[in-house]
């Protein structure tokens, strides 16, 4: 691999992993240029600051995430059992994620929500963006429960979506938090309460 | 107010606000002292390190917390009721919080959590403790609530109450980005979802 070719790819790469692991504010220019293998005077031909960097981490990140959050979303099985599929394969990423590093870095869109929000207003508008899709996304989905009975009609709305992003987020958060991602195994059923009404016993 | 009796205390109240406000790694020891008008020569006087002054604001904030959550899940009312006290207070405090400084910093303890979980060992315990106390108080009151009939038995277990607790967490979280409360008007209808088992219609 040639080192001018992908100088900017690979400074990319490595902001998108410092920022996941330590944040916004620990991590440098300096850092991350040394994690590239990319000379800081070099930084600058390619991006105008951190915060710039910051911004297409984000860009990169949540395009490869929406993909994949409309494939598992799509399909022709009822519509709570796709958003199933998507909640067990957000929690098998926080799985797979631990093993490869022994850590828990949640979600990088969280975590830079929470650290930048009332610091950064162009990171701050970029993550508002990519929230509101989710929620969208997950809408979109319940409207198409609401028709084919899988999914409660009187919680088929945008604030139930909202809340389903939120649950997502905060069992995220404990998990990262704890070190152990046994508890999202119960992601799915707690979610399930927020979108179905279960038959009375 | 005598400047040397009271400065261990303006130097945990300054680093209080600075770490709701901006994060850990965003705020030095040297700003810390300059908020807190305390000569930065005395701050290692008072405090071993800034990762010792964030766990005694950790251990500070919470301890008022903790109070405020046993007062406002304690009383003769159904434990349902006693849980929706809790999170309008929680609600009405960001809102307050808002009314006061224009920002919606979120939760302390939650962003400490997203920031430092992976970096910081002791801040981590501390965290943990906290937010595991937490899910203990709503579990006490989902275990009071299945008994005087206001909570599904099914559902009052310690993963429901963890299940509440990311639920404040994100919808808190979601608020902060969107700078806008008014999403945590639903916080207590979904958190409702997860307790309880409506009356089919």
């Amino acid at each position: 691999m040639g080192r001018t070719s992908t100088a900017r790819d690979r400074l990319r790469d490595s902001a998108c992993e410092l920022l996941h692991t330590r944040g916004y504010a620990a991590v440098g220019v300096a850092e991350i240029c040394a994690r590239a293998d990319v000379r800081k005077g070099s930084f600058y031909h390619f991006f105008e600051s951190k915060q710039a960097l910051t911004i297409e981490v984000i860009d990169t990140h949540w395009q490869a995430q929406r993909a994949a959050w409309r494939e598992r979303l799509g399909g022709p099985e009822p519509a709570a059992g796709r958003l199933q599929r998507l909640i067990m394969w957000l929690v098998e990423t926080q799985r797979e994620a631990q093993q490869a590093t022994g850590r828990i870095d949640g979600c990088l869109l969280g975590n830079l929500a929470i650290e930048l929000s009332n610091q950064e207003t162009a990171v701050q508008q970029r993550l508002t963006a990519a929230f509101d899709e989710q929620a969208e996304l997950v809408h979109a989905n319940l409207t198409e429960g609401a028709q084919d009975g899988s999914v409660a009609a009187e919680y088929a709305d945008l604030a139930t979506a909202r809340a389903v992003v939120a649950q997502i987020e905060g069992a995220v958060l404990l998990a990262k938090l704890a070190g152990d991602t046994r508890s999202l195994d119960n992601l799915w059923p707690h979610v399930r309460r927020l979108v179905t009404v279960p038959s009375r016993r």
